[in-house]
């Protein structure tokens, strides 16, 4: 009971997770409620309750005031629960299907009380694992154009928007991203953490300036470009699926930022799988790369059509230049996460889970290889395929 | 005694205005006052509060809840005078000799108590009667580069830079620029107003879709580039003047935006100044043209070349992609002033002050040309001179 009225931080257990959801009335009276901490606990607890009776369950989630980084905790703002459950709200207006609904939330407590997804797999597992999710381009592709076209200054009022872009201003987290992506990797830095074995190849990433410039005005873009309400940390391990259902989750770095960011980092990592497959079980990685840019691109045009707010809208050639670059970002973005997912902090299991050491090395140094072409090529190609058919000549 | 106590919203009268001053001790104890409003009514009041005994002077600046645009009043954020302040003070850390100092202000009373600075003149009032400004370019380049720099994520921590990008959202304001320089002008809109003359050349640029095309995506710049604080409103009007001293007065339009807009924007009425004169009258207006580009970025690459904030900025080529980001952002925000000065709502009086109806006609041709050609060619111009030759060429 005292927990709501308190309004003081403390960190939820088994006990007062369940307590919670009996002073939501979030089961029925009759329930048998049980409880179970499934978070990883580097950030967040995330409580699973379940109601045995009417089969029915709910997640809990709660940030943790610290973030186990760099193998210490650092102090990290609880504001990003309360970012975490706007940007869920606030994207669930435009694809209600595709983001998990949220129940409650408190910002003294840093809790988000939500949908319980356990039917779902996380996509980097169920991928990892070779399942399929026929599914899943397509609903990401057209998530990603709903969520930023609707969020962008196309669709809204300026007002609103900038009401929002103050809203979502989130600079701890995004101060993670203009570290560990943009920043570290590209030089010497002590967050960097690779295999002796990619020494040469990361060192050539060190002494390359073009590669470089190009990275600094990849972070310029991210640090400036207001464009929409990003979900910003949109990896295949942000997402649950099935064959038939997809649903993103955990937008704690949404901020306002360029629309390319959420696309590159979602190709970005399934390109990171891709490398990881052998090639003859690439092709299905390669579709859902292809057709996220090609549901993105058809349904953000189709928003465009419909939009009567932005009187530019109806000058010719403008969409074409808005999609060009969001495009070429696509690919720089993408690039940055294969090259900071192989070298720098943060890894991808897809890659350090290739047992055979061999393959893992000759896997990454493939994924620095794409990661370079895309940072350096995202104005010159013009589809996704150049980069495919690049991957495809390398492992030949 | 009241007015500050009760921080209760009211306009200032002489009477109140002069308490005012008494209750804040900002003249001593044997001044004799008077106090003349001077300020032109349409969105705020200005009183210059004068001391005869000890011959000093203040000025009070008071926001008004509404603005007489469109020939009608509408309401407008008293948040302007708090943003105004805050831009003064955080640019005077920067430059303290190019803006006014504040004494005081009150948020609740949208008022900004600060320094007098009648012993100069408008330099748009000057520059028409033909006065010379030696130091305007050079005071302006400098003004500009350091207080830009100086705001940008090239000088400031991004906590910090987020904390003041959120501080000076200044969503009203930014729309007026957005409609009235930005989009009104180049289509049939009601706001516009021109000369029956201009009637051809204004439908020339209703229907040029390759110049819209530029326009929509420099709004879209203004609107996105969160790069720096900006003055907001650079134009010769906002700057106090003479031989030697040069004050930037006015930044209540101040936000997070393009650094190109405030050089546009100041370059952009050198140019409408420019056009205005005989052609024998030119050359110092367009010695300050260039001398502001050169000064800023002189004063710009020495901010640079210290700033060990951001890593990247060691990158070689990377200054230069950022000075010609800024420099080709400058020619096109310039040339959307330019148009939008001539046939939009708000003119300037050293086109419309030309009493000949011909030379009138003839010079605002020349600036609407001259604006279309800043617009197209911002990316392949690499100097100012082009445009001046080009006006030259033009007049000759």
């Amino acid at each position: 009971m005292t927990i709501l009225q308190k309004k003081q931080y403390e960190p939820l257990t088994v006990e007062t997770a369940v307590n919670l959801t009996k002073e939501l009335d979030l089961f029925p009276e009759n329930s048998i409620l049980s409880c179970r901490e499934i978070g990883d606990g580097n950030l967040n607890y995330v409580f699973h309750i379940t109601d045995s009776i009417n089969e029915k369950g709910i997640i809990i989630k709660q940030a943790l005031p610290y973030a186990k980084v760099v193998g210490e905790s650092w102090p990290l703002t609880l504001k990003r629960s309360t970012i975490e459950t706007n940007a869920l709200k606030k994207h669930g207006e435009f694809v209600p299907q595709l983001v998990p609904e949220v129940y409650h939330s408190d910002e003294d407590l840093a809790i988000t009380v939500m949908e319980d997804l356990s039917h779902l797999t996380i996509a980097r597992e169920g991928l990892i694992k070779g399942q399929s999710y026929p599914k899943l381009s397509s609903h990401i592709g057209e998530y990603i154009a709903r969520t930023l076209f609707s969020t962008s200054d196309f669709a809204l009022h300026p007002f609103e928007k900038k009401r929002l872009a103050v809203e979502f201003s989130n600079p701890e987290l995004c101060k993670i991203t203009e570290d560990l992506i943009f920043t570290d990797p590209f030089f010497d830095h002590e967050t960097n953490d690779f295999e002796p074995e990619l020494r040469e190849d990361v060192e050539a990433i060190w002494k390359n300036n073009a590669l470089k410039l190009e990275a600094a005005k990849l972070k310029l873009s991210f640090i400036t470009d207001a464009e929409a309400l990003l979900h910003g940390d949109l990896h295949t391990g942000s997402i649950f699926a099935s064959e038939t259902e997809t649903k993103v989750i955990d937008p704690e770095f949404a901020f306002y930022g360029p629309i390319g960011f959420d696309i590159g980092l979602f190709i970005g990592n399934l390109f990171l799988h891709a490398v990881s497959r052998e090639e003859a079980h690439r092709a299905v990685i390669f579709e859902h790369i292809e057709n996220t840019w090609t549901v993105f691109h058809s349904v953000f045009s189709e928003l465009w059509e419909q939009s009567n707010l932005e009187v530019y809208t109806k000058v010719e050639g403008y969409k074409e230049y808005i999609l060009q670059k969001i495009f070429s970002d696509t690919l720089g973005f993408a690039g940055c996460e294969l090259i900071r997912r192989t070298i720098g902090l943060s890894h991808v299991k897809d890659l350090d889970g290739i047992a055979d050491k061999d393959k893992r090395i000759a896997a990454k140094k493939q994924a620095l290889a794409l990661g370079e072409a895309l940072i350096l090529n995202r104005n010159k190609w013009n589809s996704l395929t150049v980069a495919i058919t690049l991957l495809g000549e390398k492992t030949a």
